[in-house]
């Protein structure tokens, strides 16, 4: 559902090619506005699918599982439908991301409707939570800035070099991240030849899953101080974490202990020490890249991570999560490699 | 051989996810200049392949197969050693595109030194020369340009409603083209925000490989007048052929033929009447988009073809040859769909 | 009028540091939604200014002239009341380009409600109509494709060395061409990276006016075939016209003739020959930059023209205009270089 | 001197359109091999200025001040022979940024030779030194990182808002900053569609001047934690810091406090509250944008700056120093806004 946006194509793109799902419905609310060939003329494998807009009970007589990427509200609602059809549910949205439904209201300005599915959802970001998603029927899959986030700070927290506190973290993403909808904002001309920081000073709405993720890692309260800024450059994001170690720590150290940590995470490489990653070498593809510095003047860790916000950031990561779901593969129809340039 | 190149890091992208293709060795002239990790770092698998400079024994001692990615005139002696000792070659360099041995002066300023190849060698453009490419030994990837070029026009001349004469393409590339070497005509800063027009006037080296082969399927002299334009883009090309019909014809037409002269050629998609191909909807991919039109005023035919420079104008081509040079499915390791956007 | 889009911003910027022009009032009838620090961040010297929507009798009380930067179709009944307060006006849509009003039916679908002022109006391009611009009361300004097709093929057919017929030309042209208003197809996601033909085989707007202006120059009947491309850069516009002389003629030749033809025209300048104008070397200035070249293998004179479609191609060209209608020099306002890069 | 690479021909630029300069000798040390044409293409002005070798000779026969656009390490000798004769100078190269002549072993790798000469030199910040520019004969222009960073601390560190201590410089500069000498990770195909940290962890040759002069403002030990990007765009730069307030503030007083204390200062803005600036709004002119936010989480300080590297950031901020030098209006060349978009 929602395949007409930027991670429902991308979501579409990694189905039509991946070696155990069969796409049987496609779900647009705008589907009878444009043909499919206008929509999706890069992928003609796709021109053939019924493409309607979205109905729980259709839906559930065609699909084991549903891909929801509807803007945030939306979701909540199809999602309680789809469950009580049983047909499990990789949500794109943030409908069910945080634990606690009081922060709904201060964060997305409305009550949730369904507490009793925030208990049950998992918070897909497999490298953290993969035993309980492959238990799960609700798949929460996290926003693109808190993926790389969590996953350049998961191993220092698990190795204690850091612990609870402020966290500065400087992000650039590209403009997809922005979505498709048509304004002004995001026109080539607006944007071409531009940095632009947005939601500044506290505003982002992925910082409370930023915190909440953050929290259970370090077992203490984070404050995440977060600036995202838009790129011109249409894919990939680059996080910037500055962590203040709780003691003296060197690049070999972080990128072993990092390395360790992801041992068995096929999706996220550690990058030798000396190394940062850019975005570029992860475009189209699965694949998060971390890199470790420390400031040699003042001690501060720097953390940097960098991934594809459509795959990593959003398709991809709902792709393995559902691997995890149905018990394939966790790279099934993930392996293919960037192309550069 | 020519690894470092962007034509030879798209060969080992496409070849280390071929399922019939085992890489096992890797050649560039600079290999021991650069690290592995500097030369690919988006292509974590090829770290662990050797990287030697070219030494043709070596290569027949390890492969039954070798792609020639090296600059024009560096791959002829290649070649030619690399047959002797019995391994095939699929040819990316114009060494072995011309079957006239006259043109080499002409167009490379060098005499070629093996003319008894140049009979031996396929062109290696399948959809028109398939079941020799089958049985070749040695085969010459076309360059870009005539790739696209040439699928355009080939359904209009084999329906005879063009013929020989005078031809103008104007045709629009992506930076990659220009290659990887520093150079300053090639620097973001240079090439941002402009369009620039390159070797017009009949001075660009596609030149006599599309008028030989155009020739081939005209059965007519054939003039090309050929304006390519670089584009602050890193892949894709477009070129639109501006053609004097033989007779009055129409768009319905035109597609119609097109669509079955491509009917077993996978790789190229008609676009339906109406539709124009963009560069993006290829990038990545090995698929040729087609689209004609008839100029309602003048009726002159317009014919567009849009691809990936790099896959379809080079690597994907190279890798489409392989498949048939050794029997594999003609579509193994080059169905991935272009991520968009 | 109209300050709100590119056009109307660019006019703006150039009008504020213009030394005989003071602005007095801004009008968009968009005013109210957005505040003018949204609108023109980069031009704070025009927060203070009044903007309204736009009503002729408070602009007659307030100024000698106005610039029209509206859609086409609304521009004819401004400029009307405007003329007949006896505000002299600069359109910059096309309401009074064409002097045939039968063909504002077929190009724009509908009928021109003042026939009469056609004739009035003066096409103004001034380095073929300066004279008559002098004395005009409304000009038309053109099109940014006519005015690169004009300019390079004015000395050709006042040379005598082509002559009425077909005209191939091929231009290219960054987004900005495309407007301000929110629209999917311009996101900076679908334009990055892609080449896009459009309005191609005789249906884009701007030919009317190229045919009407060639053929006044020829004498002769000319059809022009004309493909536009959208470009992933915010500025810029490079026109080719492929071009069949009637007599054999050489590069220096041409080059000569382009020279003599604009030795009173400050904003034009002929390249030497053999060299090929790009559209950077134009950014944020009033030139246009001609090259010329003969096809060597077909004798084809191939004509370029490279311009910033936002000033000699609108704002820059409507200020030449309105420096030539009160008597100002041609130059005033209008002489800053490109920044490159 | 060094007019070829991309900040001299800015200064070129800027320089013919300024009402009091001349420009009598263009100085660069590749003059030989590419002609004037090739270099300046977009500066048909200039073409016939004489180019020659740097010698401070016939510079001083010539010129009353030179601009040095030249690597570090070879301004100072220049300049020394440029001041025995008479000629002022400013500086764009670091060789005269660092009061301490240790500081040269340590961050550029060789001893200052005129260590004299850095006690007489003036960091050229107007906004800071404006009293002593006056005064002086050697001007070094400050790089474009701290012109930045020191630009938004400023007004805090006077106000006492901020104290010594870390201070995290998160920074996104276009690619222009690197230069116009041909290198492989500044092709376009390298840069394009990626967001390149470098220089990470305390390595950037910025860090000693950004600390030298934030250390006179603060009066304190400052330790500056700076982690720049490079940006697929040509020209711009961002910087946001992150300051921990000494005692509790709101937007609103930082931003009249950094009004207040650029009254003076023509080319520096201070948005309003709740605003924050992006680099377009910046593109060719001098200005420098300020935006303030206060994390409403966690109490930090934002400060936020934007200007174009190549004009405030290095040519224009040169200029500015030559106006302040010669007693001419401060923005006397340098009022042009920036052509947008």
């Amino acid at each position: 559902m929602g395949v007409t946006g930027y991670a429902g194509m991308e979501l579409l793109r990694l189905c039509l090619s991946h070696p155990e799902i069969r796409v049987t419905l496609l779900c647009s609310r705008s589907a009878e506005e444009t043909g499919k060939e206008d929509l999706f003329p890069h992928l003609p494998q796709a021109h053939d699918l019924p493409l309607l807009p979205p109905d729980p009970g259709e839906i559930a007589s065609r699909a084991e599982v549903a891909f929801l990427s509807v803007p945030h509200g939306s979701a909540a609602p199809l999602a309680r439908k789809l469950l009580s059809e049983g047909v499990r549910v990789v949500d794109l949205s943030a409908d069910f991301r945080l634990r606690s439904p009081e922060l709904y209201p201060l964060w997305y300005g409305w009550e949730h409707p369904f507490p009793d599915l925030l208990e049950e959802a998992v918070y897909g970001l497999p490298e953290i939570h993969r035993s309980r998603i492959r238990e799960a029927s609700l798949v929460a899959n996290p926003g693109c800035y808190p993926t790389a986030f969590l996953l350049s700070l998961a191993p220092l927290y698990r190795a204690g070099v850091i612990g609870g506190g402020k966290v500065v973290v400087d992000a650039k993403s590209g403009i997809s991240g922005a979505g498709r909808s048509p304004a002004r904002d995001y026109l080539f001309s607006e944007v071409d030849g531009t940095v632009r920081p947005y939601a500044v000073g506290g505003k982002h709405r992925h910082l409370p899953e930023m915190e909440q993720e953050a929290e259970a890692l370090a077992g203490e309260p984070v404050r995440v101080v977060f600036t995202p800024h838009l790129i011109p450059m249409s894919r990939g994001l680059l996080s910037v974490a500055y962590l203040t170690p709780c003691r003296e720590v060197g690049e070999e150290e972080l990128c072993r202990w990092a390395t360790e940590f992801y041992a068995s995470s096929p999706f996220v490489r550690v990058l030798p020490p000396g190394r940062i990653p850019e975005t570029k070498w992860t475009l189209g593809s699965n694949y998060c890249l971390l890199g470790y510095t420390v400031d040699r003047r003042s001690g501060l860790i720097l953390a940097f991570a960098a991934l594809d916000n459509l795959v990593k950031g959003a398709a991809g990561q709902a792709v393995q999560n559902l691997n995890l779901m149905f018990g394939f593969s966790e790279t099934a129809g993930l392996l293919s490699a960037p192309a550069f340039p």
